[in-house]
C-alpha cells in the first residue's frame, strides 16, 4: 500500500528521515505494507518541486547536500515557492520540517493549514504550530477526516504524545516538569566542569548542539514553545509561548553551581505546567533540583516528568538525542497516520 | 457496552482496581463507553463465587476486607475452587492477579490457558505466566481470537509493553537495563543512610513494601522474573527466570555502599539483557552506577533503560508505585481490551 509524501522543508531533519526510508524500505513493506513515493519537495535554497510520478528520493538527498538545485531532478515541476508546494502538489502525507519561529509560528501553520484543507495529513517537526495553533489545527484535521501529528516537537523522538495519547487511557495529566532545551543542558554541564558560559555556548555550536544564533535557547524562548505545545496537547490549556513566564540561564554564574554542588545538587533550565486555582501556570527558569532527580540530566539528554491521577509521576528520559531521533519521530507518525488509514479503509496500490 | 469480569485472586490489587472502576465508572462510560459486569470471583480465603447475572462488586470487596466469605454474597454460586471459576464462569475478560509463583509460574499459567482455551481475554498483574510460557499463552490468545495483556507484571501501570507495542513502531529493542525491584531499592535506599541491612528489611516489611517473607526480592528472583518477562515479550527471547544469571544484595555491605559514594556512585540491584554473540545474557546482579544514571532511583522507585537500533536510549521512572499504579495497569489493560473488541465489532449491549 502506497502512501504519497511531500517534504515541506528539507533541512537536516528532513533528509535523516529520508535516509531512514531507503534503509528501512523492505521492512516497512514486508511489516507495515508500506511503500512510500515522494511527489514534492520544498526547501529553503534548493528550489521547490512537485512530480505526480514520484521523485528520486536518495537522488535529492545527495542533490540538496552537494548544494545543487532539486529542480533538476528527473520528472521534476518547478514550483517556485513553498506556498505554492502545498497548493499544487498531491501527496497524503505532508512532513513538514520548516525552522521554529518562536514569535508566532509561521509561516509553518499557515502552510499546514492549508495542507488539511486539501484533506491532506500532516507530520510536523516544527513546535511552532504546535504551540500557537494546536486547538485550530487539531480540530481542521478533525473536521477534514485526516491525521496531524507531531511526536517529534518535544523531545525528538521519545514518546511523548503518544505516550499520552496510547498508553495512558483513562489518566488525566496534571502537570508537567521537564529539561527540554538540549542546548542550555549541555552548558550547564559544561560549566559544572569549570568551563565559562561562553566556553560552553562555543563548543555547543561547534558540536552541532546549538545553532549559529543561540539565543532561543539561552533565553528559554525554545524551551517555553515546548511547554506551550506539551500543555496544549496534554492539558487543553488552549494557551501559547506568550504565556510562559520566562528566565533563561544567561545569568547563571558559576558561583551558583557551586552553591548548588554543595548542597548536592546541580542547576537546571526547568520548564514547568503547574495547575493553580488561577489556572495553569507555565514556567521556564533555572532551578536547583537534586542530583538524583530525573530533571538532573546531563549533557544532552532531556527529561519530562508527567504528575498523574491515576498513575503516579512517571518520567522519561532520552538519552543525548540527536537528529536520527528527531526522523525516528517522523516515521512513527507516519506509521500511524498509515495504520490509521488503513483500518478507515483508505487505500491506494503502490 | 458492557464487559463481563472474572477475578481470579481479589489481594490488595485486584481491590484497588474494584475501587478504581467504582470510582470511574462515569468516566469509564462516557469516554470508553464501558460498563463492567463482574461474573466471578475467585479468592485464597473468602471463597470462590460465581453469577451470570453479576454481582456485587462494592460489596464483594467490602465483605473480603471484614474478612467475610462471598458465598453470603446475593446472587453468588458457590464454585468451590479457582479451577472450577475458570471452568464454568461466563466473562469476557479474566483479571488474573494471584501471587508469584518465582519457581514455574503455576498455577496461574494454567489458569490463564484454560481461560484462553475458553475464549475469554486475560489481564494478568502476574509475572509468572509472562516469565515462564508467554510465547505459549501469547500464541494461544491469537489462535482463539482473544486478548493477553498484562502491563502490570513489570513496573506496575508505567508503559513498558505498551510503550513498546503502541509507541515504539518499527524499533527494534537492542538491550535493557533496569530497577526492577523496589524491596531492595527501598533497603539498598536505607543503608546508604547509615542503617544496617536487618532495620532496613524490617522497615521494608512494616511499610507494606516487601512481604513476610522477603527472600524472593533480595536474592534477585523477583528481578529475574521480571527481566525474563521483558526479554520474552520486547525481544522474543522465549527464555524464563531460571537462564538469567542471578546475584541478589544479600551480602552488600556498608562497607560498599561506602566506597562507590565516594566515587559520585551508588549500588543498585540491576536486571539486564544484553545481546551476546553467543545469545541474549539476562543477568541481576548489584552494580556501582553512577549517581547520575536513570538506574540511580532512590527508595522504591523503578527505573528502565531501553536500547534501541532507531531511537537511541529512552529511559522511564516510575516514582515510588503503590498498589494504586498496579490497579492502574489492569485498567489500562482492560480498556484496550475494550478497545480492541469495539474495533473488531464484538458487542454486547449492557
Amino acid at each position: 500500500m502506497e502512501l504519497r509524501l511531500g517534504f515541506i522543508g528539507f533541512g537536516n531533519v528532513a533528509r535523516a528521515f529520508a535516509r531512514i526510508l531507503a534503509s528501512r524500505s523492505s521492512e516497512l513493506a514486508r511489516d507495515f505494507d508500506l511503500i512510500v513515493r515522494t511527489t514534492a519537495i520544498a526547501t529553503g535554497s534548493h528550489g521547490c518541486i512537485v512530480s505526480a510520478e514520484g521523485l528520486d528520493l536518495d537522488l535529492a538527498v545527495t542533490t540538496a547536500e552537494s548544494g545543487g538545485r532539486l529542480t533538476a531532478l528527473p520528472g521534476a515541476i518547478d514550483a517556485d515557492e513553498t506556498t505554492r508546494v502545498v497548493a499544487m502538489c498531491e501527496a497524503d502525507v505532508l512532513i513538514e520540517t520548516t525552522p521554529l519561529n518562536p514569535i508566532d509560528g509561521e509561516p509553518a501553520t499557515e502552510w499546514i493549514r492549508k495542507a488539511l484543507l486539501r484533506r491532506m495529513s500532516v507530520v510536523t517537526a516544527n513546535k511552532g504550530p504546535i504551540a500557537f495553533a494546536y486547538d485550530e489545527l487539531s480540530a481542521l484535521a478533525r473536521e477534514h477526516g485526516v491525521s496531524f501529528r507531531f511526536e517529534g516537537t518535544v523531545m525528538d523522538g521519545a514518546p511523548i504524545f503518544n505516550l499520552a495519547e496510547k498508553c495512558l487511557p483513562g489518566v488525566r495529566i496534571i502537570a508537567l516538569a521537564g529539561v527540554l532545551n538540549s542546548t542550555t543542558n549541555y552548558i550547564l554541564t559544561g560549566m559544572e566542569r569549570g568551563r565559562s558560559f561562553e566556553e560552553c555556548i562555543a563548543e555547543a555550536k561547534r558540536m552541532g548542539v546549538a545553532e549559529a544564533n543561540a539565543d532561543y535557547d539561552v533565553d528559554g524562548w525554545d524551551a517555553a514553545v515546548k511547554i506551550a505545545a506539551l500543555a496544549n496537547v496534554l492539558m487543553d490549556a488552549n494557551t501559547n509561548p506568550r504565556n510562559v513566564e520566562r528566565r533563561g540561564i544567561r545569568y547563571i554564574t558559576s558561583k551558583d553551581l557551586e552553591v548548588a554542588s554543595a548542597a548536592g545538587a546541580i542547576v537546571r533550565l526547568v520548564a514547568r505546567a503547574e495547575p493553580l486555582p488561577s489556572g495553569l501556570r507555565l514556567t521556564v527558569g533555572p532551578e536547583t533540583v537534586p542530583i538524583s532527580s530525573p530533571l538532573g540530566a546531563r549533557g544532552t539528554t532531556n527529561a519530562l516528568i508527567l504528575r498523574t491521577d491515576l498513575m503516579g509521576e512517571i518520567a522519561v528520559i532520552e538519552a543525548d538525542p540527536g537528529v536520527e531521533q528527531t526522523a525516528y519521530a517522523l516515521l512513527s507518525d507516519l506509521i500511524n497516520i498509515h495504520r490509521d488509514r488503513k483500518a478507515r479503509g483508505i487505500i491506494r496500490r503502490a
